[in-house]
């Protein structure tokens, strides 16, 4: 940690700079002391509100004279703990570089600024006929996004944040600013900077800009839904989706406890049971009818029941904000508990194992829990649930989580498919990854000498 | 360059460790001292034929102790010099690390080593009505597809060899093994060393296994073919398919000289004008029927012109033949000749500028050339010729490949859409990503601080 003096000229100085913009009060401060996860706030020393890259580079630029720790901050919405100021230092709020600069529709791209999110980049594109496909669920900022490689329920038609990021504009800790990747579709130019950063949550620099793939919004789409007898035929259901090639947009499991939720939360009648939500689109409705025909078929084969259709964007949105709202239908469920969501990855053939192997566990120790599950891509999400200072059963969730990801990591997975390290699985990734963490670091020290960018997170 | 002695020691060393394999005939050296480049041959040292990983761990043991050179090696297909030992030392021949380790169908996964060809794995898939989807053209080596992100017709739907890596096992000058990536279809755990290494070139060290990602082969499937008044026109309708979500399985731009090279080259009757070539798919022959509907109507709108279609799997498998082979036509129409193939990349909508600035350029300097473009992706391929000796030519050839460059790049375009760096682009580079390459030399001094894999390359 910085020596405390060192801090108070280094706040002095970024006051100087910045003036009214940097913010020392409680309130502020507080705000920036947590993210959506489970772990309590840490303060900051102080939070800028950044609004150009020439803040960020101001702000850089003075950190590392001063070995200032600098946290990167846009929406908050990070799950593992990934922005909190651990080492103190300065919150580097960039929510205020909200531009959409530039939208390219005839290249299927556009330029944002990283402070914009997804949600908003979309309301912009719509009329385009456009659209960015990743769907964290939370109202995410693409900087943020790129900086833990989110997905979310369409990856499994449109890949991961990684997959549809062209170019990256990053700011080094130092103030030097580099354009990675290429505007270009594709590029052999040299190594994958832009690569290293997405998935770097914060650690090597800041996001200030993004190119990013745009995809046409499908013209025919169709949402399935089929309840199952259990968790194990609805997953084999989705093995059978994925080989036919019938490429859905998405294809989700919910199981019984979740929807039960999702019924409370925002008054749904669904049929509480292991649920596939399945969305189909085709460029005409011959092509999607066919679709539909082939999905129907696969589903009463595999013991599909009570098949329902949503064919409207209304019927359709309301599905998806059943699912995006799932976690916060079960933190509703138990209020006043903390909650720990899993993000365990297995190769396809091992989802239905896993799933069945954790809810085993969960059982044997009396802890309730609930799953939701990107089938298509074999990540799902375990959520388990306690009063937070019921020390005990927080141990015993502990040890189940910690058994399922031995578990998955035997099966060739990993203990992150899109939420990133943070905070909360340091340990978990030396066990994924620990002969390649000293190259890891060694690449953040060629990136970020004084190791001032995020510290104490990812490794 | 190693001190003389040093390389006589090292080769010493190596004869003790692999006898008979490792080979110093004048024949085997030159067979290893170029690669399907514009390039003289420049040979190795020695050749090692590696059998096993620990073959390969055992070279960059001794290689490291040696500080000797090493250049990987396996089908020598590479276009950009990659595989010309410059700096002399030792060429390591991956070509017998040629097993299909595992392939796990419902999984849709494989893992292989380096050495399998993507021709071979697709032979073995077959029956199981999986295929890996990148096809570079060249009968080339999955390691060495790793190693320069190489792509080729089908990467507008299915992504480049980055997007279908999962998971690598390579070898660190010195002998340390690493496991990167993961089997998992996403994962956020920590720096994506993974894909720092794709693109490589052989730089920071030799994969010696993937883990590669298989589709399923679509069941119904049609090619159409369209011909154009100008290029422009054929890149007007290629833009129409993309914006219309129709997903071509492959959508391929032939100018009328690569046509009648083809003709030539095949015996084939295909029309001399700028041609589109488009593969499209479905899962039932009613969608794929619909699907051509909308194809055919686009085509008609955007002038194109002798509508041609095939169903069977011979006739694609013709057309597609005619594509692979369209280098090797022209090559066959100037022998003697030596040829340059430029591999610029840029967002969709520069792609007509681009080509008929190359070809007015060309045109001005009494250039012969043709053109073949990924159009879909942006990424075209300009090919020059002339006798070898002949300098005035090669200098009007380099001048004009340099304004191409120049152009693509203030179009926000790449110099290497698929083809790498190696040799030739190093300048190229330098004027792309100029501010990045002290961060990549920092990323090359992490993983081989001597400096003894590939020198040379890239940088």
């Amino acid at each position: 940690m910085p020596h405390p003096n060192f801090t108070a000229d280094a706040l002095h100085a970024l006051t100087e700079r910045f003036g009214e913009r940097l913010k020392m009060t409680e309130a502020v401060r507080e705000q920036h002391g947590r993210d959506e996860s489970r772990e309590g706030t840490v303060l900051p020393d102080a939070v800028l509100f950044a609004e150009s890259e020439q803040d960020v580079v101001d702000a850089l630029r003075l950190a590392q004279e001063y070995a200032l720790p600098v946290v990167p901050w846009a929406a908050g919405s990070s799950l593992e703990g990934q922005l909190l100021p651990v080492q103190g230092g300065l919150s580097l709020d960039v929510s205020g570089l909200n531009q959409v600069l530039d939208v390219r529709p005839a290249s299927f791209q556009a330029t944002v600024q990283a402070g914009v999110t997804y949600p908003e980049l979309n309301r912009q594109l719509r009329r385009g006929g456009l659209f960015f496909p990743v769907d964290p669920g939370a109202e995410a900022s693409l900087g943020g996004m790129a900086s833990t490689n989110a997905s979310g329920t369409a990856a499994v038609r449109y890949g991961t944040t990684r997959d549809n990021i062209l170019g990256l504009r990053v700011v080094l800790s130092g103030g030097e600013v580099l354009d990675l990747g290429s505007q270009a579709r594709k590029t052999a130019a040299g190594y994958d900077l832009r690569g290293l950063f997405i998935g770097a949550e914060g650690t090597l620099g800041v996001i200030t800009q993004l190119t990013v793939r745009l995809h046409p919004l499908p013209a025919h789409v169709a949402v399935l839904r089929a309840a199952f007898a259990d968790i194990a035929q609805a997953a084999a259901c989705a093995a059978h989706i994925m080989g036919a090639a019938l490429q859905p947009e998405r294809l989700e499991l919910i199981d019984a406890g979740e929807i039960a939720a999702v019924n409370a939360y925002l008054g749904r009648d669904y049929p509480e049971s292991p649920t596939l939500w399945m969305e189909f689109a085709a460029p005409t409705p011959g092509s999607l009818e066919e679709t539909l025909g082939v999905a129907r078929e696969l589903c009463a084969e595999s013991g599909g029941q009570g098949l329902q259709e949503a064919h409207s964007e209304a019927e359709r949105a309301a599905v998806w904000e059943a699912r995006h709202k799932a976690y916060y239908a079960i933190t509703a469920q138990h209020p006043g508990h903390a909650f720990l969501t899993t993000d365990l990855c297995v190769p396809l053939e091992y989802l239905p194992e896993l799933v069945a192997f954790s809810h085993g566990l969960a059982q044997e120790s009396g802890l309730d829990t609930s799953v939701v599950g990107h089938v298509g891509d074999g990540n799902f999400h375990v959520t388990f649930h306690a009063p937070a200072e019921d020390a005990a059963t927080w141990q015993a969730i502990h040890a189940v989580y910690d058994k399922m990801v031995t578990r998955a990591l035997a099966a060739g997975g990993t203990c992150t498919g899109e939420h990133g390290v943070g905070l909360h699985k340091r340990g978990h990734l030396a066990r994924e990854h620990g002969p390649a963490l000293p190259y890891m670091r060694a690449v953040k020290a060629a990136f970020d000498p004084l190791g001032i960018m995020n510290p104490g997170k990812i490794f």
